[in-house]
């Protein structure tokens, strides 16, 4: 049997993002300089692909920077599109994948209904969720034995009176994909659901912004059910977080129904012209991913060696856990003591226990492995 | 007295931003090369500063373009605040204006809410209320006579159930600041409404995009009047519309209440970078703005001979007049066919007779000149 889902009523604010410290807070707070702080809370790529910043040098834009970016992102679309393989209708464009989850909220949530979010997920699920004036339905994920997997038939019985499913595979902050088939099952079974008690679809936002990680995605779903909306960015396997580009990937009939949230022209004419060449390049996500995964198993390996628990990972990042709450927040102050910045979670969270750790550059991370064996040896 | 406010249900579907065509659509459909397009409908200069093109070429960015932008883009803040002559906290940082309107829809429109309207105004006021699940009600300007004004009585009684206020002066599409001291004593009125009654200030929300042409801001009212929210923009004056940059400013106290609502990181680190450099040119607007008011000067003029009706403008675009909507329908017509997009409004519109022209550079003018002569002697 599934566990009951656990409904939280909206509260009287919405829920905010929790923002991160800046590099400068953190300097200060702990009294070190600002470039020995590095950060393994964004999970964001240490550097940036060389041919961003050759791009950026040459100057070719769209427009002018005087100009609106084009109000169809032709370039850039055609380019996703291509990479994507799907047509150029089935594309929205965001300002990172955050806006894109923005919109679809604002398209596909009314004030008032309900969303369902297998929890621990990506926090903005939540946010987007509230601040649209609509509930969060959480179904909690299975255990860390289980690979954090979600509860399908939990989802799939919450569902039948939502409007939205928020889904992450590889999840954030769990670092695993879904079991093979076990999304495309919940999905046959929600169509089936929907079909036999005469209501509509809800919609399925997945959101693959580590995909790339995997070599796998789910965007041929789309085909078999087609409230699905896959979410792609530029953030994680293209190293370029600060281009601020997302996209959804859905049937040309949920982009249209999209179309009229989207704002005139929120990405900038540098993002919307770097990044239509740099989805052209079909070796960098691979090259980069491939450095990202052997960098990560040798932190992996590393971390395990200096007695911290590492969960398996197919992202850019690490989940430790540690033996409590407590001992998870000493880590994190040592950690922060030597520059070194991770995720943690609150108290009340069901990881309060573990940090979560992007995976850097050998520099940074070794100076990650030595703090972690510094930090058990001052534990003995 | 003034005029019964009109108010319109909300449709089923909210409104949607009318997308302009893309040069690339108008070359087809006109059989022009994409290049001979010029762009008379989106407001923006014909050219970015220098400078800008400097600092992209130096490619200096506050983080590198793997990271987010600063969770506090606090280089920006700190030189938009001086530019803007408010303390830090004063101050949002948006994609663009529209994000900040976007944010201030979230963060104070109530689904089921009401917003005020003084129409015709900048399009995307009725997009957002409508899409929060709020109701726009209209309080029409006043005649060209009357330089389009607002129907301050008209507004104060609307606002009386209202949440919030969309005012823009210099106002889009029709050119002119609101006259003075008139928006001061519509915010003194309807504070006294408020508090006689017992409810809390409606925000107002005032839309200054093209203040700087104007060389004067209303910013200081939010001293008097806690409620008001300005916004400014980095596309106008500082002719960067590709940055998409916008700012709200207002008293500490709404800033912290809209910053739940603020998306993590949706300005892209290069747009973040120069923006911070380009305010602290405290020379550039004004070199602009004088140079797009010499030009807006001849342009009028020559248009003007040409027998067309220009409405005086305080902005960097022209509304000009003709004897109906059919006749402006085929002027712009003839325009398209010269690869000259003017903006037009459609049949219910208020200003339906109307194009609003925006001053570009003088071999872009030119055409524009040439055309409404040749058009002029087409109709003899």
């Amino acid at each position: 049997m599934s566990p009951t889902p656990v409904t939280f009523s909206l509260p009287t604010a919405p829920a905010g993002y929790a923002w991160e410290a800046t590099s400068e807070a953190v300097a200060e707070r702990y009294g070190i300089p600002v470039d020995q702080v590095a950060r393994f809370d964004l999970n964001t790529a240490p550097a940036p692909p060389a041919l961003a910043a050759r791009l950026l040098k040459a100057g070719r834009l769209d427009v002018p920077l005087s100009e609106y970016p084009p109000s169809d992102y032709r370039r850039l679309v055609a380019a996703a599109a291509a990479r994507y393989e799907v047509s150029a209708d089935e594309l929205l464009v965001g300002a990172g994948a955050d806006e894109i989850l923005d919109i679809i909220a604002k398209a596909f949530l009314p004030p008032g209904g309900t969303a369902i979010l297998p929890a621990p997920s990506y926090a903005m699920f939540r946010v987007l969720t509230e601040q649209r004036g609509a509930t969060v339905t959480v179904v909690p994920r299975l255990s860390a034995a289980d690979g954090y997997a979600i509860d399908a038939p939990g989802i799939r019985e919450a569902a039948r009176t939502a409007q939205l499913v928020w889904l992450c595979s590889p999840n954030n902050p769990t670092a695993l994909p879904e079991p093979d088939e076990s999304i495309a099952a919940l999905l046959a079974f929600m169509a089936v659901d929907a079909t036999l008690e005469g209501r509509p679809l809800p919609v399925v936002v997945l959101d693959e912004a580590y995909a790339e990680f995997t070599g796998s995605s789910l965007v041929h779903l789309r085909l078999d059910y087609p409230a699905l909306i896959v979410v792609r960015t530029l953030s994680k396997a293209y190293s370029l977080a600060g281009l601020r580009i997302g996209f959804a990937i859905a049937r040309w009939e949920l982009i249209a129904a999209m179309g009229p949230y989207r704002p005139p022209g929120s990405v900038s004419v540098v993002s919307v012209s770097i990044g239509a060449e740099v989805l052209a390049d079909r070796k960098l996500p691979a090259r980069i991913v491939t450095a990202v995964i052997a960098e990560r198993e040798r932190l992996a390996a590393a971390l395990d060696g200096a007695g911290w628990t590492v969960r398996p990972s197919e992202t850019n990042f690490l989940l430790v856990e540690f033996e409590s709450p407590e001992r998870a927040s000493a880590i994190a102050e040592g950690l922060l003591q030597r520059g070194l910045v991770p995720r943690t979670f609150p108290a009340e969270h069901p990881l309060a226990a573990c940090l979560r750790l992007t995976v850097r550059d050998r520099t940074q991370d070794d100076r990650l492995i030595l703090a972690a064996q510094e930090l058990a040896a001052s534990k003995r």
